[in-house]
């Protein structure tokens, strides 16, 4: 006979602050905390499913309005599940840079975001109440180890906003400084290939960066990526210096065009986690051959099926396929982990801000061996929420509201306004 | 703690001969029987899990090779199964309508359609196991019936053959013979659409029967599939005699390219099963526009699972969705239904042969009401296997080897050379 599935009889919502370092990207600069909102789903038999996306206010608003359409759903209707909300939808800002270095944003893409934390969360419960990990509800891990990269990011030394948490890594600001920390990553977690967040000082002294990378790591994979920053003869001048040195770059230009043209007359593969972020984009820029590494994320695609859709999609078209990550804790390392465990195509090592975190809403937090991580095989995601720590990051979120968006852009100004920096130029603005 | 999952112990392959009607299509007539391979599963803790597939010895062979890699894995190593056997394909025959009426036949195809059968026994085993129905497995269903259309075939009121099993159809050879047809299978199963299998007479007597069909059943949806046998123009001919009367053209022409001018010059939507049937298949369709509809088969696509990737690819590129049957028993319907209940974007009536057959090694024949199944929420597929049919219906074949391959046109060579019958053309040769 069939077993009973659990019914959701709640959803709780909690939106907490998490400590940031100072990372340095086009926008400008990561504030001191950075909102995340974790999901809850209750269910009739007691058994909890997490969830964790993002949690700036169009997020939060859209998870309440959705949250109620959950209730009374099983657990197992996770087709249902991604669905909910699905509407017309609208654009809200074309800005790839203003949009939270996402692409364009639309109403569905704020959608996505939040039904793939609920989706995450129902996952978590059905492999808990089955017994499962969540990788078998996903038709069994074909590897028991996920490669990430170590994700460098030039930074500051400190936060300059005074009273904040410190970090210990240090200032990155030249090649020196960039090898240094992946030295460090290294040492954290043996990562094997090395990501640098560009687009923040001038090509040259990205480039530089880079080849500094190679040299101090012979063979190790390497990518850089400014954010869709660079006009197109700037990243054309970057392709030049780099092919051969980085196995992909990423976004170098923010147009759909543009990137076509940066492949057609470099040959360098590109990446992008920009212009493929939604069904709809994947058409006109496969089209035109415009990337050939699509960043999956499962927060954009609307969780885990949905990635798994996109992979699918890339192996009908040739494209590769890689991970994409933005700021976010053990919930969503988790939910990536399994996906990634499940996926045959995934030939790059995924990238994840999680070594940046210095905290985290699990019990007990996840440590990268070999740049690497083994995959869950607990039931569900495989692991379990620290109440103590949610109660208190989600104080932290009532009690500093200039903190419950995340605007690197806002962060920079006030920065610049204290510490009078200056920032060098992104572009050549005519080719070199 | 995680659930000790069952590991698969013996695979038991069983190749049947089962009683077929003649119908007629583009290569000739359904033999008498016709193969199908049954799949047992054997796991240690005593659940089997069923699958089915073609039962010709290209495919036998190929199963009895790749049913020793499946001993030791556990049920849940899905996307595992599907990788099994994978090499390099080479192509076995080019010919659509002599490899089966399945487009350019592979090697790798054929191990597809044997994977196929695997995934969907470890899926059955798995849910039985779990206590919870396949399309739970698949992230649930998105409705509670699926809708499938009568599948007309031309037919002889019975088998020239001599001693073999009669039918109850009688004969169907004009638009009179087509539309009473029709009305049994309204009889039979309360079917709303309806889909003829051409190819066989002249086109302007399969017009005249779909519009006898227009004309008997109003609005009903209906579609004409020729198994790719016409002329460029004579499928524009057809086309344009059809626009606005049938919902879509099935393979009307056996090329991309004929394919693709067809429906620039017509605009009349076109269904393929012939010339997208592999990933490799269809960029170079798509590329062209030659295809707005796909009809997705778990035995061609390799499972479940990659009946769900082709539908991701198809949602991604905005391309119908619908399903392609063959001669089938229960165990396939099953699975057909569990997966079409999944899928979001399947907007028309799945096709299936299974009214044609008058046997089935399932213990509870399904039964359509309103042209639909409910989707079986038992555990696992929700069938059982009659044991004393299978061994029957096996006993068959291995006392008629004359019969052991499909070979429509051999069998409509043999009718001919007793009954002297000819056959009209199938094309006008020059533009009407």
């Amino acid at each position: 006979m069939t077993t009973d599935l659990p019914v959701i009889t709640d959803v709780r919502l909690t939106p907490i602050l998490i400590a940031d370092p100072p990372l340095l990207n086009l926008s400008g600069v990561h504030q001191p905390y950075t909102p995340r909102l974790i999901v809850e789903l209750v269910t009739d038999g007691g058994i909890v499913g997490l969830g964790e996306t993002y949690g700036d206010s169009a997020y939060l608003t859209r998870a309440h309005e959705l949250a109620r359409e959950l209730v009374g759903l099983p657990v197992s209707a996770i087709n249902t599940i991604g669905g909910l909300g699905r509407a017309e939808s609208t654009l809200i800002d074309a800005t790839p840079a203003a949009s939270g270095l996402r692409g364009a944003l639309t109403t569905d893409k704020i959608r996505l975001s939040v039904v793939s934390a609920f989706e995450v969360a129902a996952f978590d419960a059905l492999g808990k109440h089955l017994g499962v990990p969540v990788h078998t509800l996903l038709g069994g891990k074909v590897r028991d180890r996920v490669e990430y990269s170590g994700y460098l990011f030039y930074k500051w030394a400190e936060h300059p906003d005074g009273d904040v948490p410190a970090d210990p890594w240090g200032a990155a600001l030249d090649p020196d400084g960039i090898v240094a920390l992946a030295r460090k990553f290294l040492v954290h977690g043996g990562f094997r290939s090395f990501k640098l967040k560009g687009g923040v000082f001038a090509p040259d002294e990205e480039i530089a960066a880079i080849k500094a990378l190679a040299q101090a790591f012979p063979g190790a994979p390497l990518r850089l990526d400014p954010n869709g920053g660079w006009s197109l003869p700037t990243a054309l001048r970057v392709a030049e210096e780099l092919t051969g040195i980085v196995e992909y770059l990423e976004d170098p230009t923010a147009t759909v065009e543009d990137m076509a043209e940066v492949h057609r007359r470099s040959g360098i593969p590109l990446a992008t986690n920009m212009i493929v972020t939604s069904l709809a984009e994947v058409k006109p820029t496969f089209d035109l051959n415009a990337v050939q590494i699509v960043l999956s994320d499962h927060h954009f695609w609307g969780g885990l099926q949905a990635t798994r859709d996109l992979a699918a999609t890339c192996r009908a078209y040739g494209k590769g396929l890689s991970m994409h990550s933005n700021t976010h804790l053990g919930i969503s390392l988790a939910a990536m982990t399994h996906v990634a465990a499940t996926v045959p195509n995934l030939a790059y090592a995924c990238d994840t801000h999680y070594p940046w975190q210095s905290e985290d809403i699990i019990t007990d937090r996840f440590t990268f061996t070999a740049g690497a991580l083994d995959v869950p095989d607990l039931p569900g995601l495989g692991v379990n929420l620290n109440h103590d720590t949610l109660a208190r990051l989600h104080e932290r979120w009532t009690t500093m509201p200039a903190m419950r968006e995340r605007d690197d852009t806002a962060a920079l100004r006030r920065a610049e306004a204290r510490i009078h920096a200056s920032r060098s130029e992104h572009n050549w603005t005519t080719a070199p």
